[in-house]
């Protein structure tokens, strides 16, 4: 099932510069490896902002929740999900 | 390079049904030869909404336009535009 | 699995009474079929608005927007979909 | 008597982790003891947020503030109230 | 039990003014019945708005929400409903 | 003349507990006497939130922002004021 | 006692411009009259905008409200009002 | 060349207290100022607001600007800018 | 004199498509006198959008109101106003 | 091609003013090489606004996404990206 989510990342302009980079670091390889398994199946940066557009496979909305609530960044984030379904004119298999 | 999209449809609820019908057929017909072409990359319909999520991927910002402005719906959408970029994250191939 | 849906209807003031109450009475038999299924797990009106906020229950996202789009009021209605899951503080039976 | 609360929790950033533990701990335990009495209806999670849609059960509005107030995470919380009556569609019991 | 309500009237501007006029009188001979019976407890007009700010002093939510169904203008009016309580600090014998 | 005042309270989460409570204990003092002498018509708190609606009774606007700006939260507070005016419908005494 | 007012005027595109230019023709008659009595105390026209700032000087809030409603374009206008007082730095004579 | 320019502002609730009057004082000061050269023409205080309503008279925009910008307050005001010209309703010498 | 205009066109859509290509040609034309004199310095399409990015290059207020209500389309468009000031980075000519 | 920016500088009321300068230099001379080499083609300070209005001009989106995530100020700033295109009423050479 997919799900289309924008992250906006707001780190307070005073944190630990160290802190800040581990933060990403972790974030990083945690979407990576969720990217591997299939999860975490787009990820696209918005032009000029520290935001994404994501689109995320998952087996239920518990599985979606769980994997947001495990990123470093989620404290940081605005978070808007939006359940998507397949389009009946599309004609691209990785579309559903 | 790749935009962002969302089309929200706003068909007038008076509106004949044979023109609608015509319309949505003639916007369906273009919107799969775009598809077939590479260049409406991503086409997903958000749940409880007559809306969607698009990607494009486009040669310039003027062929975004025109591709757009031939919509059969065009007049009858709020569009949305965002520019995207590769996720310094990402490890797909086709996110970018 | 569980979604949370606002739905506020906005029939136009000058509709014609007999086609206002027949869409109604059509909506309200495909309601209580839904309600009795389980699909549509709870329906409260919002005080003051023609608007209720719902619970539904569904295998997917897309029998969600399936159930949506054929619902007669859809044409009229503006819909907020929000997924949802089991609050790990909840103890009843019923919040999943 | 029903009301629909919506309840977004934002704790600072830089809250102690002892204290924050210490306070959700604390919320948890208020809030299963008004679920076993039968006022806090339902508790659900919004995926994706750190957010509840819940329905409160209460003899009166006075009833429903002071239940509100009690909460400690309260002055973390934006809190949206509507007030809920039965929607002559529902054929389910627990509707009312 | 007391509700705050903002009530917003909107009038097509095309509206045949005897239609106008008769959904004034019947609004204001209902209004002044449930004023005299203590439902409707304040009515003020806001400056320079079509448009007042009540307060109703109801048994139960459904009660409100008859109430304001059975007004007139209410296929006209955009309402918006706060459930009020005693202010603490209030002295006044009728602020509840 | 009347005035519609709806006041939003928001205390820093970390202010220091003694002078939260001398803050309000002076606003409640302040507001007291105000609604003794007639000037604060009506006061209720907002259901669920840290809030009221009231209605002030002033000679002018001079004396209802002189009002406003001596209360003890004022610094604290998001304050909306709309005039108001008696109601053509109204039959209340108390309604202007 | 002095109000600023923001007036956006919304003719339907589809008036008939006869009916249109009388409007605009007993608007303004009616507008002058205020000015030369001073209760239309400035009158700016908003640049690009179809819409003014305006400060009326009025005895109450019900001469306020009574002078909006007989504005022949009043139907057609979304109107702002916020009373003013003297601000303690203004040294002019004319801003009370 | 008239501009209504609405100013809100934000002093920290935690300012010192002297910091905050010093502030204030030359905001004062420099205002007289410019209402005795006859560049700030109205200054209206917003009841119930820490914000006014003005309108300066300059010879461009950038002396607009630079007039603004030398404000003390400045870096807590929020600040909203609009055009005026003259209304051709107007009959009073100094609305233009 | 350098102003920011956004304008956005709402024609109605089902505006006779001969009254609709007059209008836009008329619009054109007049546009691109304006250009050629210098008042219309910029115009930019905003890609997906029926709506335009401007700059206009005007002695006054007066001016620049009195150009925009001359724009054919001006009954239809929502126009949003900014006036702008030479950057002290700027290094281009053509900036002020 | 051509992107349009809003960018809407907020600096912490309390920054080191050492710092705010340093900052405000070094985004200055990022600035002007940037407007030499012809990729910030045009910079406007917006009256009264701590902002600017821009067009720049990059081979891809990417581009534009790097040449923004360099300034100095960009963690201090929310910034808003339209891309344009040539208007078909143009007549000017360095509107695309």
């Amino acid at each position: 099932m997919l799900f289309h989510v924008k992250m906006t990342v707001k780190l307070p302009v005073d944190m630990d510069p160290a802190k800040a980079a581990r933060l990403k670091a972790d974030e990083k390889e945690l979407a990576q490896g969720l990217m591997r398994e299939g999860t975490w199946r787009h990820l696209w940066r918005i032009a000029g902002q520290y935001a994404n557009y994501s689109v995320f496979d998952v087996p239920s909305v518990q599985a979606l929740h769980d994997t947001l609530m495990r990123l470093p960044l989620f404290p940081y984030m605005e978070i808007d999900v939006n359940p998507l379904c397949r389009h009946p004119s599309s004609i691209r298999d990785d579309d559903s």
